[in-house]
């Protein structure tokens, strides 16, 4: 397992998990890079809607940014409420159980669940959008490059959090700079009159429909893919340092701040530039390039956009797994996604969400604007249920100005809510209805798995367990040969029953004469049985014949089949052998009273 | 189960191995329609090549047809004294084997293996290649129809050979009497000298090449295809009723009659109308549209072709497993190919030899040019050694008119080496090249099988076996909670060892301290055990602990680690829990000494 460890790092020990907090640059650099990536992607699909009506259409790319932005806003603040009432950890799950219900609780679970497979498949497929638009021969590679893209996720994430969140700072503030730069100096040229250093590229098809409502409303729904993301920070408040709350409430604000400005800034150079989506280019490459021209400031605009589009990436891969391992805990999820590895990250939710996002990728081409679609219905669920919680914890504690901080949230509430039916309405025909559909059917898988630990719990208990008799043990030797293997199982089929019986299912009668024979040199005191086979099974017989033991038999009386195991020295030379042990044990399985031991014979070669 | 009897009948009781042999009608059915197919595919391959150097050049077709009729006849005569030296079966294995040594005998076991396999293929191919000619429709679905084709093959075979023989006898008959209208009608319109009923669809393209040496022996290599399957008589002549050898000789003989008829007559007809392959049509096809018009002699025509090149693979699908079967018996492939199944047919044989075909038919896209350059290779290497092991065994013998019997064998032997340096050298490229580098493989693999069981055998004899000893047996009970199931786990335990020691891996202390303390309760005499892990792995300590006990140890000292297995009602339920046993069980394998046993808790729901 060395290469494991090469490439993973060596086993951590359990005390160091709660070692190294984060201080707000780094947390903002960890938890913000979702939010503020998505002006990569979320300004170009407002104007791929709008572009659908005509340049003039465009214009109103700036009100609908303005929307969004008031609706952030809005978001921010009610998820202040959120970081300073849960210092320990307030993800929407935790929100709405503790405050609405398990049912509502479930819901935002499955709908965050799915959303942050999709964060994770966007943002690679948009980070793949970037370094295309700048290399433009690597467009045919996009689904391998994205999917390369989660390998290194995967690697980073499996090594674990805390070296990751310092390696993936610079990105976050490499785009900031470099994406502030661009925007300022786009503004700034505008204002002088000055020309674009190189023309937008694409020129604005005609118009094929007029601005209708419902046109703006898609644009709007697209553009909420920006909003993802938020609830990173008060999901992962545990790792910022003390005073969390405090540090968790400036993050975001901070957060909040630096996206209202992209996301408005990159409205209306686009609008001033005339720049729509298109000929390869996304529209962050296209503005690049209308305000650098193809110099180093573009390529490093596109790099850094690249980059941290895989930290946000990065984002889903510290939250999915913290929200299987707490629904796990909860015996909603298997327990298995409970466990930290050695690496003290939970390994398994890693790989699930990363192999689940490879799909979406694989099946949509690795294609930005076929995943958006699907996008934003889960996370604005989840905002919704989460701040519908806070109002109703601010209403039954009623604290100091309760009324106060539960308008904050119900104003929160209201705007998300509204803004998924907007989002649900508009997209349920491009594929929303997949991740509609989806949400119901986790929920009943969450419900369903606790139901089974729930009668697992009920038949493990030890109330009304019988008072303990000695065991009556029959051991039953399978010989379908003798030699050294059978010797050694009945030698050990002899050291742990009292009673113990040699069987021999008869395929071929010289040959069950000749064991016959065998037997009585070295047999020993064993009895040996010889079953007919009519039909050349060897299983048929032996269950029948235990099945016949166990007839009628009193509760301390067991049967243990004892096989001799052929452990060869290479694995292939496991082909050259009968699986029989595996196949009667399979066989036998389900009959109580029953236990299957193999002794193990060991080649040297 | 029950649709698996559906599919494949009832299990045939042992005794009724040896029913039903075949007289000589069904026999040439069953045997024949290998070498009768081939007329399918084989002349086409030879007009194919022939067709490179324009139309003059398709003269040829008729010496080289005779020659690879002249061959044919050598090999029936040499087959004829095959049969009658082995009457119990004289595959080219036993033969070479038997008269020339292991080494020989494994190398015709590998081109005959490499062969059966590329029969089925290329039959397949061209049975739909017969198919798609009348309806052009089916053309794209080729590889699906191929893989269909043998879908029921296998069904057909793992039902068993036996009732497959009558179903197979009508297609054979039927192909023999449309091919045979076909060619008489043919030859007497030509001979009349009346026009084709609907002219050749295909023109003859321009010469490409010159007629050289090369291009020459290339049209004989392929057609030598024609002469792979002469060998199936002897192989099943225990398949046929007393006397075997007679009337295994008279049905080589009416073999090579038809076929010298057909194969001459196709290719006499193929030049007097000037019909070359193209036109996605076979050039029985063509010949059939041109003798009979686009009627229903036509379509019986191209489906009793169809129905023949089925029979043809159904050939290798009796010979492969029989074969296999041989090879498993001595020692040289897995012994799993020597068991019967509950059908009485080699199942595994089946089952390797159909999806081996499969995956030629998909890499090749089902295409019988393509299929054909490694045709042959195997065959007539195979033929070559076997003649050769007659040549020797009648030289040996001595018996009398030992020579005229030897100098025909001799004759076969120099005829089929000396066609077999043809193909290799003039479909080298083509193909031919990877089943000369798989046969040495193959070989390698059939001593190396051998070498392990020779080891195998060794160390399972009984020889200087140790003189028995009572057992000291200590049990361990790994404890991760203490349940129903621990304590039943328990049980079991305390009912097999004197010594038994629970041990609970502490990877979180507070679990740890709550074991401890129900452990008062219900451990009863057992002593606990607490062994930390630093690193969150159960598996580590465990062995850890279990090889310090075994440090040491002597050879009557075994340890069994007895775990609690959870059945659950359904096979996913299986999910939810760890699959620790599974683990546990993987490391402690390789360690003499120890035994794992799982004693299975039975969840009811």
């Amino acid at each position: 397992m060395s290469w494991k460890r090469w490439l993973l790092g060596t086993p951590l020990e359990t005390h160091r998990f709660s070692e190294e907090r984060l201080g707000i640059p780094l947390a903002l650099a960890v938890f913000s890079s979702d939010a503020l990536s998505s002006v990569a992607y979320a300004t170009e699909e407002i104007l791929l809607y709008l572009s659908l009506a005509g340049v003039a259409a465009l214009a109103y790319s700036l009100p609908i940014s303005g929307a969004i932005v008031l609706i952030m806003a809005m978001v921010v603040a009610s998820y202040r409420e959120t970081v300073y009432a849960y210092p320990g950890g307030g993800g929407s799950y935790i929100v709405a159980r503790e405050n609405l219900g398990v049912l509502p609780g479930l819901v935002a679970a499955a709908a965050l669940l799915i959303d942050y497979v999709l964060t994770v498949a966007v943002s690679a497929a948009a980070g793949v959008a970037a370094l295309t638009s700048a290399v433009p021969a690597l467009f045919t590679h996009r689904v391998a490059i994205g999917l390369l893209f989660l390998v290194l996720l995967v690697v980073g994430n499996l090594r674990g959090i805390r070296q990751s969140g310092a390696i993936f700072a610079a990105p976050t503030y490499l785009f900031i700079a470099a994406m502030a730069t661009m925007l300022v100096t786009g503004i700034v040229r505008t204002a002088m009159g000055l020309p674009p250093v190189e023309p937008p590229p694409a020129a604005v098809p005609d118009p094929t429909q007029a601005v209708t409502l419902f046109l703006l409303m898609r644009a709007f729904s697209a553009g909420c893919a920006a909003m993802t993301g938020i609830e990173a920070v008060s999901n992962g408040i545990q790792a910022i340092k003390q005073p969390e709350s405090r540090n968790a409430a400036v993050t975001l604000t901070i957060m909040g701040c630096i996206l209202a400005f992209f996301f408005l800034g990159a409205s209306y150079l686009a609008h001033a530039y005339v720049v729509v989506p298109g000929a390869g280019q996304t529209v962050i490459s296209q503005l690049g390039r209308v305000v650098f021209g193809m110099g180093p400031m573009y390529y490093v605009l596109q790099g850094a956009t690249a980059l941290i589009l895989m930290v946000a990436a990065n984002t889903a891969f510290a939250d999915f797994p913290r929200l299987t391992s707490i629904l796990a805990n909860d015996r909603f999820l298997p327990r298995q996604l409970a466990n930290l590895g050695d690496r003290l990250v939970f390994s398994n939710g890693i790989l699930i969400l990363a192999s689940s996002a490879g799909f979406l990728i694989i099946v949509f081409g690795g294609d930005t604007h076929k995943l958006i679609p699907l996008y934003a219905v889960g996370v604005f669920l989840a905002f919704t249920l989460s701040q519908a919680g806070m109002v109703m914890r601010q209403l039954r504690r009623r604290k100091s100005h309760f009324r106060l901080h539960a308008a904050v949230s119900a104003t929160g509430a209201c705007a998300t809510g509204a803004a998924l039916l907007v989002i649900a309405f508009t997209k349920f025909l491009q594929g929303a209805w997949i991740v509609i559909l989806l949400i119901p059917l986790f929920v009943f898988a969450f419900l369903r798995t606790h139901r089974h630990y729930f009668f697992v719990r009920q038949q493990l208990s030890l109330r009304e367990i019988e008072p303990e008799r000695p065991i009556r043990h029959t051991a039953i030797v399978p010989v379908s040969a003798i030699n050294r293997a059978t010797i050694y199982a009945l030698r050990y089929a002899k050291s742990i029953a009292h009673e113990v019986e040699a069987v021999h299912i008869a395929i071929d009668p010289h040959r069950a004469e000749l064991i016959r024979e065998q037997w009585k040199t070295w047999g020993g005191t064993v009895p040996l049985r010889i079953l007919e086979s009519q039909y050349r099974s060897v299983i048929g017989p032996l269950v029948d014949h235990i099945d016949d033991l166990m007839h009628g038999r009193r509760r301390n009386e067991m049967v243990t089949v004892v096989l001799p195991e052929f452990v060869t020295a290479h694995w292939w030379e496991g082909l050259f052998h009968n699986q029989s042990a595996f196949l009667i044990k399979g066989a036998l399985l389900f009959r109580p009273g029953v236990v299957v031991t193999s002794v193990p014979f060991h080649f040297s070669r």
